[in-house]
């Protein structure tokens, strides 16, 4: 291959951000979006109800468990999960538009959708975000929702499962919970760097 | 291998800058320098003659020609080569002793040292400064003690050849004369990147 060095060519990256249940990836993405990141970050298609301050199309899109499954149906979702009963996918065309519009594009996904994403996107950019230690990931895991003892140890059990998945990933980035800018900036470097790569990723979906 | 993932081991890098002759690798040298990155920038010893300005054992090490004719004889350079009649040479105790205190150690070599360096050190991460357009390249070949049209020919005809290693190398920064801190931030973006990895490189020296 001998084309021009003066002219490489650059494509969209497709980056996956995820983590064990708790780590903070929708603080991320917030912060991302806050600081005016320049990408398509991907709304995620779910059939849990709607809670006070989310925006449809934004946060979520809001859909009925029919309408889901309907996605689900006609090959719409480019990855879903069952996550406690309420199912949450990934809209395939949206990420395709965004793609064909040279936008480079972020989800964010739990760690198994972040596996499979591998299997059917070898080409994506996959960052595990990481806490600090299990002592931060149980606090984190404590403060939602969970007040009965039982769901806890279940959730801190799931999350050492899922840090099992970590070899799959290109990158971790450990999340500070004070330290959301640092582990914003670290994905900025990563995106950045991926771009310099003289071998780029060429995302077919 | 289920190592711990809250203590995952961090290896310094060993970062190559590169790219043809005329694209700027000193002057992105210094300016890293100058912004205080806290690595170990390596001091490349030459047989050639001190300009005035330039300090022993910072800009270079400056030595004899025997003296240079004996560390190539000892074995102790990493790599070496002859431009334009004057000897340059990496010290490798130097790279090691760097490396062991566990900091990052920054090269600037010649393209096809750059080649050499990644046969020996697999490892290593290699960048390629990229001019922006060949009129440019010419424009700061020219300005460089090339009066005579003939050795100019010579030097582009060169620096032609040097553009055709670049796919040998990791990553590729275009360095725009007007923008050296954008080159230098996408270099501090490639290492930070780096040091992001799930299969970090480990350097073997």
């Amino acid at each position: 291959m001998t084309s021009d060095p003066y002219h490489r060519e650059i494509y969209p990256l497709l980056v996956v951000i995820s983590g064990p249940s708790g780590v903070g990836k929708d603080a991320v993405r917030k912060r991302m979006q806050e600081r005016g990141c320049p990408f398509h970050f991907v709304v995620t298609a779910t059939d849990r109800p709607q809670r006070p301050g989310e925006v449809h199309g934004k946060d979520y899109f809001f859909v009925s468990t029919a309408e889901f499954d309907r996605m689900l149906a006609n090959g719409e979702l480019l990855e879903h999960a069952l996550v406690y009963g309420q199912h949450k996918g990934i809209p395939k065309a949206q990420v395709r538009q965004a793609l064909a519009s040279g936008q480079d594009v972020i989800m964010r996904v739990d760690v198994q959708g972040a596996a499979t994403i591998r299997r059917l996107v070898p080409e994506a950019v996959l960052i595990f975000l990481m806490p600090s230690s299990e002592e931060e990931l149980i606090r984190r895991l404590r403060r939602r929702r969970t007040e009965d003892p039982a769901a806890l140890q279940t959730r801190i059990a799931f999350a050492r499962e899922e840090l099992k998945w970590l070899p799959e990933f290109d990158y971790v980035v450990v999340n500070r919970e004070s330290k959301l800018d640092d582990t914003v900036d670290q994905i900025m470097a990563i995106i950045t760097a991926e771009k310099c790569r003289v071998n780029p990723r060429k995302i077919e979906l």
